[in-house]
């Protein structure tokens, strides 16, 4: 079965060994190559007329999403079905947390069901990591708190892979509230594992200090993060974040930071732009920048394809953890 | 596979265009009847002991319910179950819209996940059809607004057709609220087309002028509509709508247009009483008459068989989407 | 198939008439001996690679849960996937129920569509019981109001006898909130049939009178209770009936019924404790307690063994009550 997705599946199991995936942070880059490779061959079973593999029949998925989610979510059920695995699903409103039941037991519970993986998103740092230590199954972060989210990250390296020839030395640019978001961390972590020059900016006040000792450069003008990037990935302004006083309004936001297209003129050609999604549209991105095509050599947006590249990766993840499960790793 | 459902598939695949399913107004009385043809072949396959086929094995339906619903949305999935199809499904709760995305970004989102066919209930009339426009997999309505609820009134007719010999010249009246009802418009779209005289009947306050312009008759008497009806479609009272002073009470609207027993009396032998559900027993329909079975020439309701009928012809409609979408159809 | 779980098909189906699972009341000891052999069956499929048999292909599960839920609805979803069933479910918030319609009306519509079994739980006892009276297909409880949890008891009573030699003659002591239990009846009524010598314990408040007609005996001390067992069944204590003054506070029910190790000293060699969770933890069961390995001739938690095991079980009675529909059963 895994043949039919043509890899070199003794040497993949051979080298990877791990079983959980909690973070980027974690992974060499031997390890992030493993898992895009491993994607890539998966986004070819996706072209197929029937997408599917049998390579996790007979595995149990369990989604544990505790905050509310759509594209992730349904990204992860799609990949799990591309796979034949069989999937339950809790969310917070139906669970027994509800009834005062501690996240482990709930989490010990399900694993007693015989699930082999608990994919799991939670709004504090760290659960992943804890549940990683309290059951036996593997654990993917799915988004924890403000500290990870690797899968984006993941996908987001795969696209930019398809369209760039080498992300060592790529010039990438991630543009907004850094402070706050796991999608920042995570990819400042994979794209400089890889090589890439990632310089962050925002306002000030969502910009945490010591960044620079992650290995980025910190810009406060959105014009300069612009014109040097190859690749430029913006985050999504969580509206919520005003109330705490963190930026002064919207408008200003979009002012100061909103791509639009007369701030892509000095851009470089073929300038990728990306976002995590969902999109405020006319906030971070205007209209037209969000929906640019690739023509010439003109900036355009990429962010569908993220969406697309997304169950491929995510496939990729699941069929690694469950490999590692039955050999030694940790 | 198809071969296994018993039709003429070069003939239909030839003959059928639609990509979408938006409403009834848009089809031809041969769409229709193909629809209804290749329902009857798929509710055979229903009293098969594993009642399924591999039709749109590969294939990924998404269904969006943006309003509450409990038979709509479980026939839709069953169906897809039937056909192989893998499923996913988003209502509003859980959804980015929570989070300020647009339902075109979501449903852009959602096919950029290799999604086939979009299911969409919206209390918005017009939805599926700005879908239609902005995605390019195929979109099936599930109700929209006031506008047209399609498969409702094709389960309908399909209902009628197995029990009336001609829908030609067929009186059918459609009782209640008749202004809000897209379920009135959808059949009365689709039965006019196949040749039936269509009558509408409900308080004054819930008929839209110009109604006539549908081809339809309007009696305010419901023992008018009734004495003269082949079949006769009693639609569910909107409690809420009492409160925009449309009507004065429930009991009023009970001993004006409920139908009891007594009420029958003069109706026609074998007198076909349909409800789209949930009834409320007690206003539009009396107990005795929601359950009438059928014997002699007594009128009989036959409400279960429109529920199970919507399984096959939902089948039905999912699968011709599907053949259009490799096709060249709109 | 049925011959790949290895059990005398034949044999089964002659002595098995139940069509439906409504509570261990009704069940003679034999029957319930048939269900725990089903369910070891099983429980050595759940251990293979493909965890799966294709027993119910082609039937249809619906799961109607009017009460929240977190390990009964995932345990029964699971049982129906390893059995190949197809599922739908349908839960409070979502339904008609919303709309005024009967849960009468609900369980035929969904009826109408071909469902072959309902699993329902809801906070009124006597529901599975009425609907079994008014759909023609099989219902299982799955949990009503204060009356029965019959699948909870079930692999309760399939634990225990993993662990004991013998039911006949074994003391289990129940622990807590007798009066409001489904579990404890349900659990009272197996066990007696099954010829154990059941003891019930809590506050005066929460043991309902005349309950020794049951065939149990009553004791107010603990440790009493606990002195004699060879199990201990420890019910979850529900916060919100100390609102109802059924009990002083959460501290003193713990300080006078709670379970941790210094009241374990004097129990028998190998006391077994159960709980049918989720557990509060330091209040009816202390952490130790709850996470209690086995080693030598302590006492030992088999909490998380119950969760297992209740997918066996329930693939059991779902087998079962689905090859009755076909027979003559009630």
């Amino acid at each position: 079965m895994v043949s039919s997705v043509k890899m070199d599946e003794t040497k993949l199991v051979k080298s990877w060994d791990k079983k959980h995936l909690l973070g980027i942070r974690e992974l060499s880059k031997d390890e992030i190559d493993i898992i895009l490779d491993q994607a890539r061959a998966f986004k070819e079973v996706l072209t197929r007329p029937v997408p599917k593999v049998p390579t996790l029949r007979g595995k149990t998925i369990a989604s544990l999403f505790f905050e509310s989610s759509t594209r992730t979510k349904l990204s992860f059920s799609l990949a799990a079905k591309r796979l034949s695995a069989d999937s339950i699903s809790l969310s917070s409103s139906s669970s027994s947390i509800l009834k005062g039941e501690s996240l482990i037991d709930t989490a010990r519970n399900i694993r007693a069901m015989n699930v082999d993986i608990i994919i799991i998103r939670h709004s504090s740092s760290g659960v992943p990591y804890i549940l990683s230590k309290v059951v036996d199954c593997s654990i993917v972060n799915a988004g924890d708190g403000t500290h990870e989210h690797p899968t984006q990250a993941l996908l987001d390296i795969f696209t930019i892979k398809e369209h760039k020839d080498n992300i060592e030395n790529l010039k990438v640019s991630i543009i907004g509230d850094i402070a706050h978001s796991r999608v920042a961390r995570s990819n400042i972590w994979g794209l400089t594992k890889l090589g890439a020059k990632v310089t962050v900016c925002g306002p000030a006040t969502l910009i945490p200090p010591k960044i620079e000792q992650m290995g980025v450069k910190v810009v406060y003008d959105i014009d300069e993060a612009l014109e040097e990037a190859d690749v430029v990935n913006v985050l999504r302004i969580q509206l919520e974040r005003q109330q705490e006083g963190l930026f002064p309004s919207l408008r200003e936001y979009t002012r100061f930071f909103g791509i639009n297209k007369e701030r892509l003129r000095k851009a470089k050609p073929g300038l990728l732009i990306m976002h995590p999604g969902p999109v405020n549209r006319g906030v971070e991105l205007s209209q037209e920048v969000a929906d640019m095509k690739k023509s010439n050599n003109m900036p355009y947006s990429v962010i569908l394809d993220q969406v697309t590249n997304g169950i491929a990766v995510r496939m990729s993840v699941l069929y690694l953890v469950s490999i590692c499960k039955s050999e030694n790793g940790r």
